[in-house]
């Protein structure tokens, strides 16, 4: 995805050789127009798997899933990080470690919207260790639900999240693979860093 | 908005008197189609406003708002319940109370992406009490930007946000106003009863 490296290299900031900040246009502040164009990838990319439903994790995986959800004509569940009064439904629940903020959070998702006769495309913004898809993988599969695939806005591959999962059989679509963040700038995968 | 208020009245659960939950379209499971009919009514009625800028806050209010953003060709913000380490910038803060929650969370949008030359459209899911619409009234005031004014998918209209944002002389665009959820069935404004 042209536009979305474009993007990163111009507006992502490298804070560190491990974290990369892209408030600009997915974590804080969104770009619809982006995110409509990575909606098409992913839908174009699992175009044929049979796909009927998105799972994806408050906060920054709504917007482009849900772009992605319009093209593919499927509806999106956001897995929620805590429980709300309202939702008074049973709950498929798993635990996700953050690294970057030092703490386990439950997400779940009501066994209203997900059950064993879905497709589940999970898309996430970002894919580090691994931990917010393997919870969410965990859930598909509390449900029962088939797993079409796993679809990444940015992936860095530097990290052995990509690795772990594709271990695992499971097929993972990353628009951007970053293979290093060091001395402040991004390089990308398949890249030689003087084309930075 | 027709489609919004057969969605409301097909799919919403009356829980009591003052809560209804529409986890099956807005609020956990997304509708992408619903959601971009409610950005194209949004991007409709601002129409002409000069809007720069769309705040919203996480997480039921991102998938409005950024199809609201597409179709106005606007960026979205969503203001952030809690910090990120990797927000490391100055923000923009003020305290929301929820009383379903029974808890105050301070919300925040970084000063990069919100300053005294931006003219605002907020964008939200939920009009109750008006806490969430009031907490980023005020990060708009903080900023110094103008307010083109506030579009609501939902309004409880038997509660009493509507009212105080409109005594502000605030302009606030609501797609269904619920005026009464008592009997279990929901009661939508200017309607009668019977039409229900």
């Amino acid at each position: 995805m042209n536009l979305l490296k474009q993007k990163i290299r111009t507006e992502g900031i490298v804070l560190s050789d491990s974290v990369l900040k892209v408030d600009g246009f997915l974590n804080h502040q969104v770009d619809p127009v982006l995110m409509q164009e990575i909606g098409e990838e992913f839908a174009s990319r699992f175009a044929g798997e049979g796909v009927t439903k998105i799972i994806t994790l408050e906060s920054s995986g709504i917007a482009p899933a849900v772009m992605a959800g319009l093209r593919m004509g499927v509806p999106v569940v956001f897995a929620r990080k805590r429980k709300s009064l309202t939702l008074t439904d049973q709950l498929y629940s798993a635990g996700v470690y953050s690294y970057t903020k030092n703490e386990t959070n439950e997400i779940s998702v009501s066994t209203d919207y997900l059950s064993s006769d879905d497709v589940v495309l999970i898309i996430d913004d970002f894919l580090a260790n691994g931990q917010a898809v393997l919870g969410m993988l965990s859930i598909v599969e509390k449900a029962g639900a088939s797993l079409a695939g796993i679809g990444i806005v940015i992936e860095k591959g530097f990290q052995n999240g990509g690795a772990a999962l594709k271990d695992r059989g499971v097929r993972v679509e990353s628009l951007a693979v970053v293979d290093s963040l060091e001395n402040g700038s991004v390089t990308f995968h398949n890249e030689e860093a003087s084309l930075k």
